[in-house]
């Protein structure tokens, strides 16, 4: 038998091999294994409040009457972005209905402004460490990330300028800030935005504005990207109402901009994926009618929270955890040679009073390679009660982890 | 005043700006002029079904019993995907609920396809004419639509194999079907998925079946793409519930494939967008148990628009439509110098008893320039009475339209 011809084989695109694995989820078959084993596991690795969705909202999409479900506009229900507007407005933020793209979760808004304002090859700067998901949008638009290292001896404070001009090259086209931030927690200060208001002028940036966590601020009031002047066309706001609603299921986020040409051509990717899902955009036009405390209750539970998380891990010898100022997560520098190897020992190796607790190790937050080495994200996404059994475990875990370096 | 530094612009990327609009949407603002005027428009325009959502699959998400609207696994619930296993096996398709990812919509599925399968610079070969959104996922993972041509006259019928072969480069690694076919209605044979077969097998391509309108066949048996004996590995389903069970708005799909490669690889893709919509996949998961028949009867229905509408077109002189086998749509000659001009007019200068018809016209579904320039698609998405007097309407039309060609 005679072939005529070359036969090649399937292959995976050189993206599909790039697109980075999950750096969360490759623990999850060893919290399983220990669930197996009858060991009860105190999640703090995920990014998966336990606060209820207010039934308000939930119930809007229960009552809603409609016999047939219908395509939404490509960029949201009318009715919901001019709802938003209203939200917006109580956040300082000033914009139109038609200046907002609804969008499926914050991560389609974050991969419409890389597809939109990026071309394969351009450079993206954002402050590590950062929420590692940006690093596969990154890849679907054969975008460089471009880290600029935050310490957490600084409490992870934005860098100093002069990092980010030494950063700057003629490829580089945006910034990325998550504020508050996730995986950090540290919550920008004016001055702060001040700063990267200037750097993206003086070099024409887009600044993508990443504010998932705004309502969990403990540490001062939110600098909205949005709020900053005289550079309406280089923000753009990735949004969603994940945290904010505790609605991460609906898959409900936007894509929001006063630069008229980006909103243009982002419609144009939200024309082909045709519309956002309809029945959470009932839940997150409901939402913004919840009473006006609505916050301050989630809030002060979170403050909470994190006031018991922070104090439980500082007060634990050789562990060290800057105060978060937003968000729901904090990240804590521990005793130990290597976060990865250490929490995935938590789950396999360890347990007390058959529990233990799953962290997320920080070198997946980090893109420069041995950064984060020693450092977890703990999300407070559990009630003190859990956090204080979740510390317990944590304190006893370190008394006898085989790698403990102090 | 001087400035130190060279001051870029800010500036749209590329694929933002090679980014296509919607050829169907273009019309839009003809149609809400007409309605602004009090004028009734008969939407054929778009695949929006006026079917009714099955009310059971609507009532378990009414009914669903949760507090916290979680995200799912990001290859959706495993419950879902185990279900419809189960609605798989009913049209012969045999796979496991670890070789189902649910996506946002058929959308996500072509999209995750197009990352995970082809780099920036591949080809793909599609049988034009198709539907107009494969270009905006090509676009976005910078990959060049290849179209063979498909003709009318032939109703529409695969292309002969040589055409295939004239087409294939070092660059080709895949081909779309759409089977049936939008915008055509074409419903593929047996023997014409075989050749297929035969093409991908030869020069090992990847073969992304869209079979969103698998229900709907009038003409005989659907012949999926995985009914194919051989290529397992080359066959990436894409697939939907939005016309299945006329749940548009749900944003509920998936992508089914054997290839463990590439489904690992989609898998990346899938978590770094954390999740597909919570709500929706409750209506899919209970829309698999609708009793046996109930495509019985929605099939009944579109096949009788199909017959009202192919036979009231084909009564028109000069107007000649072939009878699609499948999906709910029609593509129709009509005697105008310009669909696009025609289509415009229909809006903007005709009325009848103060109604009109909106139509897509077909050169927004053909990538060969200039093709298509006499042509329409037609969605029966309306019911027989509202497709008779939108046929009245066409049929006045085209005796006063000033283009007409014969």
């Amino acid at each position: 038998m005679a072939f005529t011809y070359f036969c090649a084989m399937l292959s995976i695109s050189k993206r599909g091999q790039e697109m980075p694995a999950s750096p969360i989820r490759k623990l999850v078959p060893f919290a399983e294994t220990a669930k197996k084993k009858g060991i009860r596991v105190y999640h703090l690795n995920i990014g998966q409040p336990d606060i209820e969705t207010p039934a308000a909202a939930l119930d809007a999409v229960r009552r809603a009457d409609f016999k047939v479900l219908e395509y939404s506009h490509s960029a949201g229900n009318e009715s919901y972005r001019k709802k938003l507007t209203t939200y917006y407005k109580g956040v300082g933020i000033d914009v139109s209905a038609n200046e907002i793209i609804i969008t499926t979760g914050g991560s389609e808004a974050i991969l419409f402004g890389f597809m939109t304002c990026l071309d394969a090859g351009d450079e993206v700067i954002i402050p590590e460490p950062f929420y590692a998901n940006y690093n596969g949008f990154a890849v679907e638009a054969g975008v460089k990330v471009v880290p600029i290292t935050s310490s957490i001896d600084s409490g992870f404070a934005l860098p100093a300028i002069s990092e980010f001009e030494k950063a700057i090259t003629p490829r580089t086209k945006a910034i990325v800030l998550c504020n508050p931030n996730n995986p950090t927690g540290y919550l920008y200060s004016r001055t702060e935005m001040e700063t990267l208001r200037q750097i993206v002028k003086d070099h024409s940036l887009y600044l993508f504005a990443d504010e998932a966590y705004r309502e969990f601020c403990y540490a001062g009031e939110h600098c909205s990207a949005m709020h900053l002047k005289g550079i309406e066309d280089n923000v753009i706001l990735m949004d969603t109402i994940s945290k904010r609603y505790s609605a991460c299921g609906g898959r409900i986020g936007a894509f929001v901009t006063k630069n008229k040409m980006v909103l243009d051509a982002a419609m144009k990717f939200a024309q082909a994926r045709l519309s956002p899902p309809s029945f959470a955009q009932i839940l997150g036009e409901a939402a913004v009618d919840l009473p006006g405390d609505y916050f301050d209750h989630t809030k002060a539970e979170y403050k909470k929270r994190r006031d018991t998380l922070v104090e439980r891990l500082n007060r634990i010898p050789g562990v060290f955890c800057p105060n978060p100022g937003g968000a729901f997560y904090a990240m804590a520098k521990l005793p130990v040679d290597d976060a990865d190897v250490f929490c995935q020992w938590l789950l396999e190796s360890f347990s007390m009073n058959n529990e233990t607790l799953m962290l997320a190790p920080a070198s997946g937050f980090y893109s420069t390679p041995g950064l984060g080495k020693n450092e977890v994200r703990l999300a407070y996404v559990l009630n003190t009660e859990a956090i204080h059994k979740a510390m317990d475990c944590l304190e006893a875990a370190l008394k006898v982890y085989p790698g403990k370096t102090n």
